[in-house]
């Protein structure tokens, strides 16, 4: 169960501005305020599921949107030529900032490995 | 289309050993064979999808049950309490080392950011 007033739900909202690239009926996306990538594009599913924990096998369609949305911004963005990388944190101690369920996709740069 | 000889298929067609964590119709999990964490878990699809470049609105589904297995593996093995972290690598300039699409499911240390 998410809260209504986390910074995610706010700029779905329009509460707070963002830089979206892509919207449809069960998915948001939009540019990291901080990247660390060239590319580095934030998408979120709008239900309120807070991160990967909470998913069901019910859920699986709508987590799947969030890499088929990946995958097509990459293709639509021309980050296929030189790869891209998608990451998705669960629980703070992992890096998760925000308690919405994201995925990061992130591209423009050579990547290390591990990945952090 | 993926080739039938690499590394991912022999290991769900037993010619190659792995050590299992996961099995149902459509997804295979094993440990990755160089860990870069305690736990290091491997999500494949058993389709032949390459990478996530290949996925379509029609394998949302598909794709999604990589991430809640992801999600179930955490809960079972008590990966909760501290976090985890997946990703998936698209292309090989972004470290993806074998043409089938993988989810790496990482836990039990903590983790930097940017991710690599």
């Amino acid at each position: 169960m998410s809260d209504n007033d986390n910074i995610f739900k706010k700029i779905m909202r329009g509460e707070i501005p963002s830089a979206k690239v892509y919207e449809d009926d069960d998915v948001y996306a939009f540019n990291d305020i901080s990247p660390v990538a060239p590319t580095h594009i934030l998408i979120i599913p709008k239900a309120p599921i807070d991160g990967l924990h909470e998913l069901t096998d019910h859920d699986a369609e709508l987590a799947g949107k969030l890499l088929v949305c990946a995958s097509k911004l990459a293709k639509k963005l021309g980050l296929e030529s030189h790869g891209y990388r998608c990451v998705i944190n669960t629980g703070a101690e992992a890096g998760q900032s925000v308690p919405h369920l994201h995925l990061h996709l992130l591209a423009g740069r050579d990547f290390q490995w591990p990945p952090g």
